[in-house]
């Protein structure tokens, strides 16, 4: 049995594009795409939501493509291709046979540089505040939206990725421009490649494509967090159930503790089978619940979320503050850190089968990290993990310092 | 480059149990899983729903396991696993890492034979009851439900596969049992396998945990096919939009000219770009729009589906007669075929990275042709289509043997 092992390659060309690849000669794809450290934590109130308006402008075109034309052009490569704004990253992302692979990094690198016209931009504009109006249905997305805004108390993790009907109508096509200018300078970008890549035709076609790009580095603010404790219930007209989310202070993207915050969240809270599984789903106080970690850049967060009928509310907050609280006390046990690793390590594979699966985990954690993690060392962080690894964690009480969040029908 | 080829393996054990593998060294983990030949069509209409309710008593375990036991043991694989019924097939499948695999398949195998427990069949009666209940509030999946009845006009693959809420209630857990005696038969399962798969082992181990299954095989009617034609609207109460679904008669899973009506089924209603993209979506007078083809077992029909505001109902259905008036009286350009046969080609390898998704491939494949097509064959056949054979499957005239069916506001 031959098993080849991917290599990884990196380079930063001389405008101070950052280039990696995770190189797989046997994969029969090839994903590619761009991360730009920005998001919602990098705007000010007046343009919030920029990012993510942004996002949607890069498919209408740059000076040399309308927005058919690049949309006929993923079609015609047979491309599956998305993109995403989040608090901190917004990354566009596709896969395309390898005879592909130059045409996909020729559009991809041409829309980084968008004409953002007036004409398209007052268009979009309604999209986006359909949008905005769209989620407003949906507590369940705004219990994260607003609960993040109450926990983090004026920290810009805590602001939104989709901004405000106020904001959005404010803001203005050359606003928009400054912003993509600054933050998507060259120092601001990775582009990532996995697969079957040809890393030196790669490197020959981005440095001729990018040539004229002016070099420039975009920063990124780090506030003191000073997160809110305690309980807060708002009325949310829509709902007929009750949601509820719990924060309490985490580990970052950075943190090497991070595979162990993130066993201790699923032994807590994993959907199917942890202690709130039995505690409350099992019981039917749930219709939902469970519990997960959020890394961020410097700062992270462990959340609990259940989604109930409104009369067990109480029974079920008072049901997470004793698991929580008998969580700290009297930490993990062994067969349950077994169980959680084995899941882990497996949903690891399962996770990195594809090149586009591959361009994701590798591009995300090199945006934090600066470093490459081949799958087989993320396993082996995984196995090494030790009770005292996990239970040192709740040494410092973090669920002692818990904020819980409700969103009731009024 | 090494590029290894999977190589595909085949036995039939001697209570009739067909045993098949792909196999492919270099893949991380392994998929496996039972794909019974029966479903909603071969089902009479005393027991409508029985192979769909039977497929969730399966979990409900064994006589060596209960359901917590089955849970807990998919939990501790860490496996990703999952099960579905259709009108001709039920399929139960899993993936985990190969160190797993043997546990896995001896799960599976076990659950094959189930306890069917009075108390647990009543209870996931309710189940299966709200689940009935639920989707009557979902126009867009009654559309189909009912609309193939409609189409199939008493032929057996116009049954419902959730069955009604008259059939279930009805229905005895010994109804259930003589059912499933009867249709999971050895001779009507075939075991799949994918990926990183340990032949010899699997065969040994196997034939180990079916000694006992007695032999059988089980039968499925093929009666002649009689499909509506013309035109139906049914007022549907909850439904604010008018939901519109065509059907004309198609090919079949068996038919070699399946490749080619593929990519007449995307030319004329891929969602992104198509005909009837560019005359409906396009002109902002459906919310969606699509075309497919549906290939089933002798038998096969394409269809075309659309969402729209009432007031537009009849422009919508006339563009749509429109359109596959114009495709039938001047069939497909080369450009169109060039790029649909891309597409197709391309959606193949991303449908063929995980073993999971092979598993499923090679597996529906081998149910309904008794053969084996590796990857690289069906897209050779993709590759291969003319215009020629895209335009002979209109000489027939199938749209002009269309049934027009639509949900619309009461």
């Amino acid at each position: 049995m031959t098993l080849t092992r991917p290599t990884f390659k990196q380079t930063t060309l001389e405008n101070g594009l950052t280039v990696i690849a995770e190189i797989n000669p046997e994969a029969k794809s090839v994903a590619l795409g761009y991360f730009c450290k920005t998001g919602s934590r990098d705007e000010t109130p007046e343009i919030s939501g920029v990012s993510h308006f942004l996002e949607h402008m890069l498919f209408k075109g740059t000076a040399r493509r309308d927005s058919l034309e690049v949309n006929l052009e993923f079609d015609q490569m047979g491309a599956q291709y998305n993109a995403f704004t989040s608090e901190e990253n917004t990354v566009y992302y596709g896969a395309v046979l390898p005879e592909f692979a130059p045409r996909l990094l020729a559009l991809w690198t041409d829309l980084m540089r968008p004409a953002l016209r007036q004409q398209d931009f007052d268009t979009e504009k309604k999209v986006i505040l359909e949008e905005i109006a769209l989620y407003q249905d949906r507590p369940n997305v705004m219990l994260f939206d607003w609960g993040r805004a109450r926990y983090f108390a004026g920290h810009p993790l805590g602001n939104s990725v989709l901004g405000t009907a106020q904001s959005i109508s404010a803001l203005t096509r050359d606003q928009m421009a400054a912003y993509q200018a600054q933050r998507y300078a060259p120092g601001n970008l990775v582009l990532v490649l996995a697969g079957k890549v040809d890393w030196e035709r790669t490197l020959e076609q981005v440095a001729e494509l990018t040539a004229s790009w002016a070099r420039g580095q975009a920063e990124r603010a780090y506030p003191a967090l000073n997160p809110a404790v305690g309980e807060l219930r708002e009325p949310y007209p829509k709902a007929t159930q009750t949601y509820l989310a719990v924060f309490a202070p985490g580990v970052s993207a950075q943190d090497p503790r991070r595979y162990a915050a993130h066993i201790l969240a699923n032994i807590l809270g994993e959907e199917g089978n942890s202690r709130l599984h039995w505690a409350l789903s099992d019981k039917g106080l749930v219709e939902s619940v469970g519990a997960g970690i959020d890394e961020a850049d410097q700062a992270g967060f462990y959340y609990v979320y259940a989604q109930t009928d409104p009369a067990n509310e109480e029974t079920v907050k008072a049901v997470v503050r004793e698991e929580l609280e008998r969580l700290e006390r009297f930490g993990v046990r062994q067969e349950e850190l077994e169980r959680a690793k084995n899941k882990l390590a497996t949903a690891l594979v399962f996770a990195g089968e594809t090149p586009m699966q591959r361009l994701m985990s590798v591009g995300i954690n090199y945006v934090y990290n600066q470093t490459y993690e081949p799958l087989s060392e993320v396993a082996r962080k995984v196995e090494a993990v030790t009770l005292a690894d996990v239970n040192g964690l709740l040494e410092s009480r973090p669920f002692n310092q818990s904020f819980f969040y409700s969103l009731v029908p009024a």
